[in-house]
């Protein structure tokens, strides 16, 4: 958590399926070493005593660990939702094109900026699936070698956590999760009434949804969408009258 | 490696008397997932079946490995010895104000340069002797919390691979290690001939070589310092004969 007098930019570091318990540990020590303290552990492997070893003195974050059942759990109230993947984001969907920023274009995207952040990282073998990346609003890649691209997890942690660990937070307040879901209800409503084509409108919304996630909407930016889009409803009603 | 034309500069990764052989493996696995090949063992633990099973697909950096019995024996041919530490530099010695820098840092330090840079990484429990770290021309710290600032070995590895792997070489040729020890051969030697006060000879020794390492010569400038000692040194002569 970084203050700035009343500001703040949560990050909260969200394990989806660990398969290592030493690397939950390594994790939580990574965290702590550059002063992380939010985890949240969505349906992890058992973690006993070697999870406790690898902590080191980061023993008090793995304690205080939230354990969730689903990764939909893990990033309730989170503005923003970034998945690490070792890929680049491009390949894991045929359909929509994902760039994926490195961790030092996240850092510039979130600077300035207040609210909860939720990063995500996938399981040691088969990261995440077409499901959970879905509900990533930014994919994010550390630029690796390409003869051998697939990082250590907890490496991997510590690597996106250095990098973010030094973000001044801002007084741009990140919209609420709560005000972007509306939105988008807002905004596929309007799908729904101009009668756009049904075989293409998963897509869209999913294509839409990405360019929103990655602009890391702010508070008052959301506001104003609702407004358009609430106008716009409002002239086709009007519209339909006549 | 980095090649640019015939342009290459060459990160060698040094562990120093590594405790534990997850992490020497762990290392490896960074290396070759930032690109980085060659790595120097200085009196290491045992490397078995822990060490190959965390190098995972990089067991190739392991095999390929060179064991020394000395850090000495580890820096030969490097233009710079930078020596990674938990700790600000500014605390192991209260004699010689030494300056600590970030990855980031180094990595401008380090930009546009040709040669071979050996970066040092102590063991697990405490870290360099003082005798290693008067080897090293520069100190470099990752910023931590003050909270709980001791990493990992194979994450400190990770963050400082992640930060150089980006460098881009350049034409600036880095002055060979051996050329570097001739100047300073020849630096002592005047404070010897102008009759430096034996009491303080070995810190100012320190302090120079500290501030002529940190400065990363390049192949001209040893040159021109060595061009300026010898025509001090031939003014003394003829000073004396009159």
């Amino acid at each position: 958590m970084i203050h700035l007098n009343n500001m703040s930019l949560d990050i909260r570091v969200v394990l989806v399926e660990p398969l290592y318990q030493g690397n939950v540990g390594s994790v939580a020590r990574a965290m702590k070493n550059f002063g992380f303290s939010e985890l949240i552990l969505v349906n992890p492997c058992e973690l006993e005593v070697e999870a406790r070893a690898m902590s080191s003195h980061a023993w008090d974050i793995l304690q205080g660990a939230t354990i969730v059942p689903t990764l939909k759990d893990a990033i309730g109230g989170a503005s923003i939702v970034i998945g690490t993947t070792g890929i680049a984001g491009v390949r894991f969907d045929r359909h929509l094109r994902v760039p994926a920023y490195s961790p030092r274009e996240i850092k510039a995207h979130l600077s300035g900026a207040e609210g909860t952040v939720a990063v995500l990282f996938g399981r040691e073998d088969h990261g995440f699936s077409r499901e959970e990346l879905r509900m990533c609003d930014m994919i994010m890649t550390i630029p690796t070698s390409d003869t051998y691209p697939v990082m250590n997890m907890s490496h991997a942690v510590a690597v996106v956590l250095y990098e973010l660990s030094g973000i001044e937070a801002g007084k741009n307040r990140l919209a609420e999760a709560s005000d972007i879901s509306l939105f988008y209800d807002h905004l596929f409503q309007l799908l729904d009434d101009i009668g756009y084509p049904v075989h293409k409108k998963e897509k869209t919304r999913l294509m839409l949804k990405r360019i929103f996630g990655r602009s890391v909407l702010l508070e008052r930016e959301v506001q104003t969408l609702r407004g358009v889009v609430r106008r716009i409803q409002r002239n086709l009603d009007r519209d339909k009258r006549h």
